[in-house]
């Protein structure tokens, strides 16, 4: 079985150390309970949750997978899966962000978005339950009335009910425009029959909880065509009447479940919708406005299963790596006393190792970093602030989608590769994640979409406000530390990096005027080359605090050895992606 | 169900205008029946039974999977493997590279690795049975006494028998010298006993052919420890006399077989040598230098089973592009008619398409020069040219296994993210590419292993022989088009690279010499540079000769567009590997 142990030191460096999470979020409205105590309470709790309950299922539930009932179109979860599940309510884990006055406990992102991580790296698959809960949660906070909250919020937040978020459908997946389900009125008043079939909907149908909760995208009898015709409507899988009254099955069925690569115990689901009763929520053709403001907090779930994925891959390389003997040391044995040398001394291994550590720990602090501008977006009692921070997370959305998650797939790959043969025997069960995380890409918007998303909306139409916050908190820790020598080995490159970096975001922009094609051809790799920088930053810092901080020796070393890992070994892979981007449109010709 | 058309055209546009193989062939000992009517031959009748009789069974193989019955011991292939094997066995495909002496047609490899392509690229699974009695066969031809050859030889060129190569042992994976299965004389003067236990033999055990002859490495009495120690012996499945007749069931047995990630239809076994008769190859002692004249040819298919794949993906993802719909081109609808346009119309999709067509005929241009070398190194009649030829070779194979397994790792994930969602859905049979792909970077040496040949070995060790006359063949070609302005974008840069390349080479033999970990730490950026600059000639070559080939028009402008795809967005990763290795082994520290 895999080994996962909840990283809580370096949750607790990145949090207090790099960032000083706690003070800002003890600063934003309704911070006055948060303080290290508690915060330590609730990672040590979630720790023993995630390592004795869902981690123990990850393996034996991608294993087993989902069963699918033909007959009574039912879906059950792999063994263990529902009774973790009831351990996970109980434990008050579903209502962790959510507003008291539904029954949450209205703590930061920043706290959960740790909380999910663990969830995430224990079992990844279990977790794609609760997952889209939140989505809905925050849905129906934004966007519905207040009857619709009373009603359908508070099961969610308690864990009784979980929901979903309807968009894919066959011909329409990245082009939600294209969507046809479509809604006409109900018998009753206020309600509204809808018809139509949706691919690819995670926990569609599943036997975790008494209700489900259906978010469907779907078109009104008068809507325009395309994207601007579309509306959300809640769609239960019992019907449920404004008393909060849960009534007969409502007309929504799953019709099947996928075989998928990994992540198999997940139900993803074809769900029919018959003629369901719903509700509109929000405004008529508003529903893709409406999903969109989901859109930030559902991305940054995904890379944090990228970044999840990538630690405990890394947990289990690593412990391998130190027992695996094989082979002496180019210059000589290192345990002269063993049969062989174990495999973490050849250089090439610890490059593996190191890159997945540097993703690991940077790509949380990237999250972190993230998470903390929602709460400062959505908390802070000054305006300009909450609107700098709203910017700063639209920049950096894309990135920790598109990037972790990419980053997820090489790390996988790189844990496989130390485990030579073994990794690819599914008993030691390092290959699951390879397969798990092979996902994150493409859900939720594929790299290539969340690439558009960075480029095409965050840099050219919002002219790049995110990113020029960044640049100068870039330069002003640059500045900061400009006299220190002991950082100049990260400073230097920092500053040259930033100043590339904004230099050719000038030039795509010019280029994109004259052609937009010219944003498709650089916007992934403008993802990449963004993100390596922004974890530059992100290392330099690191270096900056590691030896004041509060992590032991070898803590402390290992950080400043991995920053400097980072800046030796990954950075310069801007180099290539900053060729490509300047040969422009035409080193992509059409293809026939 | 997924795709596969036989890539004629390239082949022979690879075969005849690029490399002239047909002439040099024809050149060769044993040439004289050469000539491009009997090759196109071959490639048609090739086509013609893996497009229909094993590409058909790729997807239900690996749905299917291999069955192990523990109470027989025996293993059962998945449906149609076994009537497929007759079919290949009837064409009489086994003996297409083997001498006439033994029964085969004496072709050469440039030829036989075409045929290889086709039958990985149509079920990779189904042709690891066969794979390994070309390894058995060569080690048998090259070591074995006569009397062996007579026995053994002739039915696997037949075919009714298969082979495989027994080295790994729990404890003994990269390191051979660890192994401890050991051998005692047998009973029957010249027989030995073999007793130990073998992991991950491919079709160590099947019911495809009437009898099995593994070669296997073990340890003789009096046997020095560690890799000098290691003797290679015949075990069959059934005994086999002096006289050929095969008898009763040996004492090997098959203990279970791996569920794996991929490459399911491939038995994968554990095999129990317990007391096992058999005779002894080649001097004692020597089993791994026999081993390794086996090695160059198995390394070759193993990077041949990348290009295979890499080829079916692209086939595959085409033909998706073209036809999915989803959004308009960011400069206007291209297919106004459409409810949307075909997604080939997005740089980005173009950018994962061009760089599977780059790999997919470039690779197979380098696969047909590293087998043409192979060819020239066995069959030329100047002594100069054969020793020239195997220094290339010895060369290219670390490259041709490690970059183009890698590389099919990386377009089987190109392949499945052009599909969106539907790539990591079974049923569309993509992703069991990108499954299938993940064990070639690991079996027969992994990539660390390669490029620790490359650079520490080949590099090093035969101070660059091979990378020499590369050299000189790449300055020579750019001196011949020095004057041509059309050629200029790519022999410019190239010669640039040439020169970068030779530099950096001395470079790290200076530093190796103050520090052997300098090679660890080189090692596998510098196999994946070598490998984009030679692919980088290739491309510049095949620039130079595309107009003038037999290609069709558009055949011919799809070769410049890829080229000039290559030049601008695959070779610029050179830099980042560049910067990489002139960190040096400073920036990878010890891990604890």
């Amino acid at each position: 079985m895999t080994r996962y142990v909840a990283p809580i030191q370096d949750m607790r460096f990145a949090l207090y150390d790099l960032l000083g999470a706690d003070a800002t979020m003890a600063g934003l409205r309704g911070g006055e309970v948060i303080n290290r105590e508690l915060i330590d309470a609730v990672l040590e709790e979630a720790g023993r949750f995630n390592e004795q309950v869902l981690a123990p299922l990850n393996q034996s539930g991608d294993a087993e997978g989902c069963h699918f009932d033909a007959e009574t179109a039912t879906v059950t979860s792999p063994k263990g899966f529902k009774q973790a599940y009831a351990q996970y309510v109980e434990g008050g884990w579903p209502g962790l962000n959510a507003p008291e006055a539904y029954g949450g406990q209205n703590l930061p992102h920043t706290i959960g978005v740790l909380v999910k991580e663990m969830i995430d790296s224990a079992n990844l698959a279990w977790g794609t339950y609760p997952l889209l809960s939140n989505g809905a949660s925050d849905a129906l906070l934004t966007h519905a009335e207040e009857w619709q909250r009373e009603v359908f919020l508070k099961p969610l937040v308690e864990g009784r009910w979980t929901g979903t978020m309807c968009l894919t459908e066959p011909q329409a997946g990245s082009d939600l425009g294209l969507l046809k389900t479509h809604a006409v009125a109900g018998k009753t008043e206020g309600t509204w029959c809808i018809s139509g079939t949706k691919i690819f909907i995670t926990a569609g149908e599943h036997d975790l909880a008494e209700n489900i909760v259906h978010l469907v995208l779907a078109r009104l009898p008068d809507a325009p065509a395309g994207s601007r015709g579309i509306s959300m409507f809640i769609v239960p899988k019992f019907k449920v009447g404004r008393d909060g009254a849960m009534g007969e099955r409502n007309a929504v069925a799953c019709g099947s479940i996928e075989h998928k690569m990994g992540l198999k115990g997940s139900a993803t689901c074809v769900m029919n919708f018959d003629g369901a009763e719903g509700y509109l929520i929000g405004q008529p053709h508003k529903g893709l406005a409406a999903m969109f403001t989901m859109m930030n907090a559902a991305r940054l779930a995904v890379g944090i299963q990228g970044l999840s994925l990538i630690e405990r891959a890394l947990q289990n390389s690593l412990a391998y790596c130190r027992e695996r003997l094989q082979m002496r040391a180019l210059s000589g044995a290192v345990a002269p006393d063993k049969a062989a040398d174990p495999i973490i001394v050849h250089p090439d291994v610890r490059r593996m190792l190191l890159t997945q550590r540097a993703f690991a720990e940077g790509g949380r602090a990237l999250v972190l970093y993230a998470a903390l501008q929602s709460d400062i977006h959505e908390r802070s009692t000054d305006d300009a602030e909450r609107a700098r921070a709203g910017e700063v997370l639209g920049f950096l959305i894309p990135i920790c989608k598109g990037l972790l998650t990419e980053i997820s797939v090489e790390c996988t790959y790189h844990a496989m590769q130390t485990y030579g043969g073994h990794g690819y025997i599914a008993e030691y069960g390092i290959e699951q994640f390879a397969r798990d995380a092979r996902i994150t890409t493409i859900y939720e918007g594929t790299t290539q979409i969340q690439a558009l998303d960075l480029l095409g909306r965050k840099v050219m139409q919002l002219q790049g406000a995110g990113l020029k916050h960044l640049l100068g908190d870039i330069a002003a820790f640059c500045q900061a530390h400009a006299g220190d020598e002991a950082l100049g080995e990260f400073v230097g490159p920092l500053a040259v990096h930033a100043k590339t970096w904004s230099d050719l975001t000038q030039d795509l922009g010019k280029r994109a005027q004259s052609n937009p094609e010219e944003i498709g051809a650089a916007a992934v790799d403008y993802l990449f080359y963004s993100g390596y920088i922004v974890l530059a930053w992100i290392w330099a810092r690191t270096a900056a605090v590691a030896g004041k901080s509060a992590l032991p020796e070898a803590g402390r070393t290992a950080k400043l050895d991995t920053a400097r890992f980072y800046f030796a070994r990954i950075l310069p892979r801007t180099h290539a992606h900053l060729a490509a981007m300047k040969s422009g449109i035409e080193g992509l010709p059409e293809v026939h």
